[in-house]
């Protein structure tokens, strides 16, 4: 069985194309980038390292071109081949876990448009082009939710009335479960009596989960993915009650949930961009800002992890994860050392933490397209368990 | 030297007189309830215990009515006696500790009234009254805020613009601030070792505070007190991205701030109502929403200790205090078995944790005017550290 996982950013198309049997083969990868430019760079990974040019206007031309390119390569002869398109979806509400994309699907993730601006309204007009364009292709949407459905309710729960939960939505769902789910099944792989683990996903977006014998117990987004940690360019948790004082300065609601939404942040908090690699350089050369994003940063996420030891009572081992957190040796360090837990000089990879560390410490590649695929096999196979 | 410092509620008006020198020795304390209403019950504790009704329709006529009767009882021969009135206000933004109420002051409360809608708009009206009324008498605002201008600068940043902070207010202010630094002050006493207390106020509303050699370290309120744990009928932490599918639902953003600080929190939650007494009766009638109200209250508190624990790099003591602090036993237990913390079987106040808890565990009665005036005595004597 093959499966095509697709990861849609707003210009840039990434997939990574898996054989599915007894276990799991990665036969090609590769993406598109600067869609909708005059041409856009493609660029193929695996099997064959190769590049080129193209005219992509939109993401559904972009898989048209890989699809032409694999069968140049001669890795699937074409669309026959291709047993689904599984998709990294971001927002469903209830509807969660993996499920073939059909409309009344599409119009239950226009609902949750206005939770996930950034996500859904991209991901819905790209599911229903190539609907349109390769009708014979079976499309499914694998939630980012679905792993925090063993969240208990009283921990996922706002303070609002509670029909707002049954008939808006309005409850902490979480996301990253592909990322996080991966990492609870590498370590219960690599360190099999750590029961509770908190899994660090550190990148363009944030967010940490609370694992008890690998199933998410607490994650640090609520409702949206704008909530939690801040993020590049999001601002995580905020006050509410600020709103009408912003919207005064700023002339509209829209405009102070635009602020939250792209202008927030690494970026805002900084002034200096929202890359961390630019703020770490900033906070060395005696940016005082950038430090401060740095600092509130890790002291974010020490609170979190603390909040989630609390939860799973007691730590076992932590893992970070995601560009930041695989790459940036002195945020962890920082972390780690406001936690007390010693790590082992120069180890960036695997078991990073010192012998005597209370708890094991370690860096982890995630690998969030493997799961979509064998989530979508399982819909596939009809052993999708439907989520809440 | 004698202050009279002044609590008030909506429709009611709460004071406690007392005589500042070496130490401090409480005069008289007593209020008045229904204000507003066509007659107002009213109440003396001490020294003398005696009540009854009269025509109160302001809060300045619960004063003049309240001066009269200690003037009667000899407690107070008349203003010229009184050096102070005191007032346990809210939210100044960056104007914190005790000041003097100045025209000046009353607009830098006004510009933040959308920040504590409940509080500062009848604060402000009160103020002015008893101004013009009693222009001989020296008014001071002692602000929720001031303790916790310790809480690191990381610590209280939003991920936001940053000029949003410094022209806006829109970072973490933190309140309640009369209790935290009582029971901090106490706790100095009754456990001269503890360095690292977290105190607990939980009451009408409700708010967590880390408490480092004395200091406030960091605290579950936010920018606004509608955040951090949820409380009575308020909202407590919330995704602010759920707000354009609430106010689709509900019609307008007014509508929907409204009802996250008004009908939200255990009311919200519970269906039941907003005192903690009744939603306990009915979770153990077998009502599910009361259930989970409290078990989400709970959780809320046991994460946000956890949280806390890690700012503090452990924890040598934590102390209930406030309404349901101090009285419900059931929460109290609840909370310290999540966190490994075992109680003295019958125990309620002062100390209740059993010989092997890893941290001591204190129920404490909270005495909030008692730091009003203390820090109302220091302004008038010219020693007021200008908090930030």
């Amino acid at each position: 069985m093959k499966i095509m996982v697709l990861n849609l950013g707003s210009t840039s198309f990434k997939f990574k194309l898996f054989e599915m049997g007894e276990s799991e083969t990665l036969l090609a990868h590769g993406g598109v980038e600067r869609i909708g430019e005059k041409t856009s760079p493609w660029r193929l990974r695996f099997p064959k390292e190769r590049a080129g040019e193209a005219a992509c206007p939109r993401h559904e031309d972009a898989l048209e071109l890989i699809l032409r390119l694999l069968a140049e390569d001669g890795v699937l002869s074409g669309l026959d081949e291709l047993d689904a398109a599984a998709y990294k979806a971001v927002h469903g509400g209830s509807v969660s876990g993996a499920r073939p994309v059909t409309p009344e699907l599409l119009e239950q993730m226009e609902r949750f448009s206005s939770f996930a601006p950034a996500h859904n309204p991209m991901y819905i007009r790209v599911m229903r082009a190539v609907g349109e364009r390769f009708p014979q292709l079976k499309q499914i949407a694998c939630f980012e939710t679905a792993f925090h459905s063993t969240v208990p309710l009283y921990r996922a729960v706002y303070g609002v009335p509670y029909e707002w939960a049954e008939q808006y939505g309005v409850r902490r769902w979480g996301f990253h479960g592909s990322s996080h789910s991966y990492i609870a099944m590498r370590m219960a792989e690599l360190e099999p009596d750590a029961r509770r683990v908190i899994s660090v996903h550190l990148g363009g977006s944030s967010s940490l989960c609370a694992i008890l014998d690998g199933k998410s117990i607490a994650t640090s987004m609520g409702a949206t993915p704008q909530s939690g940690l801040f993020q590049n360019n999001r601002v995580g948790d905020f006050d509410v009650f600020c709103v009408p004082a912003m919207e005064r300065a700023l002339g509209s609601e829209e405009a102070v949930l635009s602020a939250l939404s792209e202008r927030s942040g690494f970026l805002g908090l900084s002034g200096v961009g929202n890359d961390m690699r630019d703020i770490l350089a900033a906070m060395h050369g005696g940016n005082e800002r950038a430090a401060l994003a740095f600092r509130a940063f890790c002291d974010n996420l020490v609170g979190y992890i603390g909040m989630f030891c609390a939860y799973l009572r007691g730590l076992d081992a932590v893992c970070f994860t995601g560009g930041i957190g695989e790459h940036c040796a002195e945020l962890r360090e920082t972390v780690c050392a406001a936690l007390g837990f010693p790590l082992e000089p120069g180890r960036t990879e695997g078991k990073i933490s010192a012998k005597e560390s209370p708890a094991a410490v370690y860096v982890l590649e995630t690998n969030e397209e493997l799961m979509v695929a064998k989530r979508a096999a399982e819909c596939l196979n009809g052993r999708s368990q439907e989520r809440r």
